[in-house]
């Protein structure tokens, strides 16, 4: 019998949703229904009181809404892989300190216009302590989530310079950052890095970038959805390149530390994570606090930009915003301070006194959600034991780590295909085509997981797996 | 002896800064510098550091930065006039809720897309017991404080329809609003309200909005910055245009109940302050917690979106967003959603307990901020018994009331001298040309005043006036 990892992961063409038994060149796989948790009239039903027809390109949200709808008619829990929240409660130091802030009558002032300087302060520890890069408090500028800094900061990169007019995105990646241009009405590129880890990175970024046209590069490492984290030379052919071509490299750092191999967590001392921003003084680091912290409800985030980058004057960015055309005053005051007039000041202390407790070595920020890691494997082993593959399952020449993502793949299924077949076992997840890979499969969240949820999740797998043997 | 009243308000000309005597056909002025609190030398540096030539055209945040500078170079406190921000501690009931949201986790929780039911219901019933209009739970939405709802409302409003691209301020405004549409490369149209007040609105509305091209009207109303209150007959004619030429109405409530003249504070009773939203389906309220609870730190408000425009699809929303182009949902999810993933869940729970509060009976949310209309009482005495005049003064054929601001001139000096020469005397304020308004004065913001105060700021402004003497 086959195991998924000797199967061609590439299908150009779809496996039909219609059709009982599915013929493809080299491999076919026998669809049987015996052991669905839900039938087909049940799942349709639900299709439709959300306005959809079918599940394979759907959104998150729309995922989302056709699980807690399952669950609510049914009364049965799915297994919510979908989603990446936190699982893992909320960071007390952080809590207690909006609180002593809410007291101190926090609520009633205006935040100042680029953050309060506790936090300002607090960021440039950090990315200092954990990564051992320097960028003054005053370019360390917190907004309403990294949703809010990746918008201020793709704005800013497009309107800096008309020669630049697109976005090249690191594949596979969150989807909303692609949604954010639409709202702009901004041009993209993309690719899918699979096939270009390593020394193939370099000319396949240049392919790209030597038309000049490329304002920012956004990636993420770890990655989402897909976990693999860049090396030390990839890191550092983005930042050549984005020195070179005058790109900004927005390095989105939300999974920080959660990469199961490496313990990034003590402060001044090594090993640091690899990071662009040792490569180019054209970088933002978009801080998050809503996964390494468990802080999601809060949306808070900051950039911390490169100093240089920061105090860079563009005249059109001047004209535009009638300044004197800095790019961090732009960020902060002509776009954060326009749309948001900055972000909760409670939680702006709360994420303050988190980061200085980090830096101080009281908090173990990787030790905090390292059972992340511990689902992860769990996950995977069952996964891998039914017929299942991982998809980007290596990072420079090593398997990837486990973390708050992976993603898995099964037989010659796509994506789409397989979202919505595991619906039918109540198990919610999204297909990665939806974050731009190539690939075929699936992006398992594992923050939902408990102990208690392992047999019923193993029981379930175990079902696909009959309902469709891989021959 | 004259006083400001008297005076022509329109001068067409500018009264240099250098000239100590100047010469106007009507009226002359002297300016004396005997009694000022700072000398030339020690404001020109202040500017200087600030990266500043001239004060006239300075914004409110560069306003803020030298008067700041000035207080810590000198050690003298400012009367500040300049910023609106609460003086008035945050609602209790919304700190503490806050609070026990924190406690039981809601800060590692994503805000639900289109904001927490709660905050929802209690929004919409908000907008019934005291405005008497109906608003669905679902089409009241939260964002990251009434900015980011008038940028998402602006943004929807000019994508919905190619042929509508242009917003219409009735100015003076929120000078904010229009660099939002900055960041959108947008067109923006405005008229001062001055001449085109009661019966003479509509036509002069309708001569800009014949042409088809106007995507929404936006305007406040108690209004920042000139604190005058739009009457019944001015909130049909904007809801009748806004039907006839489907334009959407964006009617700015940050400053609701703070009118002194009404007591608009009773749930479910009369009187309701007019509303364009009586007189059609094209409009959005704009709910702020910043100022009417105090509330500015933890950025929330809410658009409580007509049902219809809510539920209404436009084909260009749905192909830019790749969405069913609902109006309401392409606010919340495709633009809020994307751009901040929702607003602050513990301020969420605060602001849907005041509201919860308000609606029962059991928080008046008008009389909580009455005391800035005592201030402004006070204020406006001080400024006219020393020669100044209130500009806009007049609603509707009867004075204005007292509240958050309030706009004054000084005999034939622009708004932007006016600003310029009181820094001199240790006051700050803005220039109500920075809000779009044809006349000559400054705002004043009454809500840093207190008790002590008071004494002072008599000695500045009449040290003021015995340095300019009205002859």
């Amino acid at each position: 019998m086959n195991t998924g990892k000797e199967l061609p992961v590439r299908i150009a063409f779809d496996v039909r949703t219609t059709a009982d038994f599915v013929y493809l060149p080299h491999i076919y796989m026998l669809h049987m229904k015996d052991n669905r948790l839900f039938s087909k009239d049940t799942v349709d039903k639900e299709l439709k009181a959300n306005g959809l027809k079918d599940l394979s390109n759907a959104s998150i949200a729309q995922i989302l809404s056709v699980a807690a709808g399952l669950e609510k008619s049914t009364g049965i829990p799915f297994i919510r892989m979908d989603q990446g929240v936190p699982g893992i409660p909320p960071v007390q130091i952080g809590t207690e300190a909006e609180k002593r802030a809410l007291d101190s009558g926090a609520a009633g002032t205006y935040p100042p216009l680029s953050g309060i300087p506790e936090l300002k302060e607090a960021a440039s520890k950090f990315i200092k302590a954990f990564m051992n890069i320097e960028v003054s408090p005053s370019s360390c500028i917190p907004g309403t989530g990294s949703a809010m800094i990746s918008f201020a900061a793709f704005t800013a990169a497009l309107q800096r310079d008309p020669e630049k007019d697109t976005i090249l995105f690191i594949d596979p990646g969150f989807p909303v950052q692609k949604s954010q241009l639409d709202i702009l009405g901004a041009k993209w590129k993309n690719f899918d890095i699979y096939n270009y880890r390593g020394g193939k990175l370099e000319q396949k970024m240049e392919e790209i970038m030597n038309e000049g046209n490329i304002a920012a590069i956004i990636y993420s490492t770890p990655n989402n959805p897909a976990w693999f984290c860049l090396d030390e030379n990839e890191v550092r052919t983005i930042g050549k390149l984005a020195e070179k071509y005058d790109a900004i490299a927005i390095e989105d750092i939300a999974y920080f530390g959660m990469d199961s191999r490496t313990c990034y967590g003590k402060p001044f001392s090594d090993p640091y994570p690899p990071t662009a921003a040792r490569y180019t003084g054209n970088f933002i680091i978009m801080l998050s606090a809503s996964k390494i912290f468990s802080y999601a409800g809060q949306r808070i985030g900051i950039a911390c930009i490169s100093d240089r980058l920061f105090r860079k004057t563009y005249p059109a960015l001047a004209e535009r915003y009638k300044t004197a055309g800095s790019f961090g005053q732009t960020i902060a005051e002509s776009i954060i301070y326009a749309i948001s007039a900055g972000c909760s000041m409670s939680a702006q202390h709360g994420v303050a006194a988190i980061l200085d407790a980090a830096c101080e070595g009281k908090f173990d920020f990787v030790e905090y959600t390292r059972d992340y890691a511990k689902r992860a494997e769990r996950m995977k082993k069952i996964f891998t034991d039914n017929g299942f593959h991982i998809v980007y399952d290596m990072d420079g020449g090593k398997p990837i780590g486990d973390g708050f993502f992976f993603t898995a793949g099964y037989g010659p299924m796509s994506g789409g295909e397989l979202v919505k077949e595991l619906i039918y076992y109540g198990i919610s997840s999204i297909s990665i085509s939806t974050a731009g890979s190539t690939q075929e499969g699936i992006r398992a969240c594992v923050s939902k997981m408990t102990d208690s949820m392992f047999p019923l999740f193993e029981e379930r797998i175990a079902a696909f797996r009959k309902d469709h043997p891989l021959i």
